[in-house]
């Protein structure tokens, strides 16, 4: 295990540029921070790449060095360089990116959400987390969506992209894919040209498509989908949170 | 209309001071940032005790002038000194907290939120604003939930306050009080110990508890409840964020 107290060391730097999206498509790895992230990896058999961690952490949790990951021991003030978090727990570690996730999977089976210029990173994580729990197999990162892989989206997701498939792509040729497996993909609108969401029998194989904060879905997207939902709201309110939105109807399309 | 350049002006101060709930309970009021909260309020025929606004917004909007409300015009700098926001719109409001808001109505109908140690100002914001869209008369914050009028969750809360009874006090008092007029109270637990939400008939009067994103609802509440629900669980997911979970219990208790 190799100690390092610089914050100028080369590894150091390497691992900070992680918080960037260029070096995280670059080297087609991302950073967990903190002991719930790096133990879901573990149980997850996510690989780990490199564990890094403060003297700290690894005397108080010595099970984590039998692994025989590739493994560094640094300062507090290296954590807190490293990662996005003000008061980091003093583990981290960095993780490779699934490989396969430019790809749409041939035979597509199970829910799945798709994510259209979704920009906030606690939505886009909460989502997922949601996804996960609510049994979808996977989430689709359209390409105006924010980075999947950012701190942010990572802290909020919390382990939730161990237990189902996060792809990217192009979400129309996503649609073509659901359309061509007699598969339904639903959109979702603010308005009541659509229909309600309650009056949709609930499925086990679909497509559900979450748009942007503040202008929804694109209309080229709204207009290829299966059909369109919306969720009918009382009195004087004009919008849902789009990650409260996602829970709502993804609890009521996937009921098993 | 008073004109005011100097950060040290008293006026200048009480308005930023409205930052702390000390402040917030010895003056009964708060501060609304920006024009989608001032316009709301206004719309609400919410009493307006003082408009404070840029030049170049009162130039752009003159007829926020026409409302005889007391008036200050301010600096940029004034403006970001007493708002929470890094880039104020540059138009804020001091407006009234509900004066009976530590009471509990003698006749209760409706649908209400009581949130029992919610600590996430964002949370409590969109769960005020969830609970508006999906029909809630009233949300209620126990004893130990975060203030509903700081500047983070009234940020929000996106004017949802003007919508529907925000009120605080102890949930114990109110458990008693839907008791005696014989409406339910459905608690929620993160175990299986509990009813599935999905069996539960909607209603038009109830109370539904939210409890703390840690450690859920105190047990001495669970057990003063009508009835527990918890929300089924896929594959590894271990929780639902709390808003999200408001939102698909919220939406499902109360189908009008």
């Amino acid at each position: 295990m190799e100690k390092i107290t610089s914050v100028h060391n080369q590894h150091v730097k390497d691992w900070k540029k992680l918080q960037t999206r260029k070096e995280r498509q670059k080297t087609n790895t991302y950073l967990l921070d903190g002991w719930h992230l790096v133990n879901e990896a573990i149980a997850s058999q996510v690989s780990i790449l490199t564990l890094i961690g403060t003297q700290e952490q690894f005397e108080l949790h010595p099970d984590i060095l039998t692994h025989g990951f590739e493994t560094y021991e640094v300062t507090k003030e290296i954590m807190t360089d490293i990662t996005d978090s003000v008061t980091p727990q003093g583990i981290a570690a960095v993780v490779e990116k699934p490989k396969d996730d430019l790809e749409i999977p041939t035979k597509l089976t199970g829910a799945w959400l798709l994510l259209d210029q979704i920009q906030d990173p606690g939505n886009i994580g909460t989502m997922v987390r949601t996804a996960d729990a609510a049994g979808f197999v996977g989430v689709v990162a359209g390409r105006k969506t924010a980075d999947l892989y950012s701190p942010k989206v990572v802290r909020s997701m919390q382990g939730s992209q161990f237990h189902l498939q996060l792809r990217q792509g192009n979400l129309f040729s996503w649609l073509n894919q659901f359309r061509q497996a007699a598969l339904p993909v639903y959109g979702t609108e603010l308005n009541q040209d659509a229909k309600s969401f309650r009056e949709v029998e609930s499925a086990d194989d679909f497509a559900l498509i979450m748009g942007n904060e503040g202008h929804g879905m694109q209309p080229e997207l709204l207009q290829q989908t299966t059909q369109n939902l919306y969720i009918p709201m009382a009195g004087k309110a004009e919008s849902l949170n789009v990650a409260v939105s996602a829970g709502i109807l993804m609890f009521q399309l996937k009921q098993k």
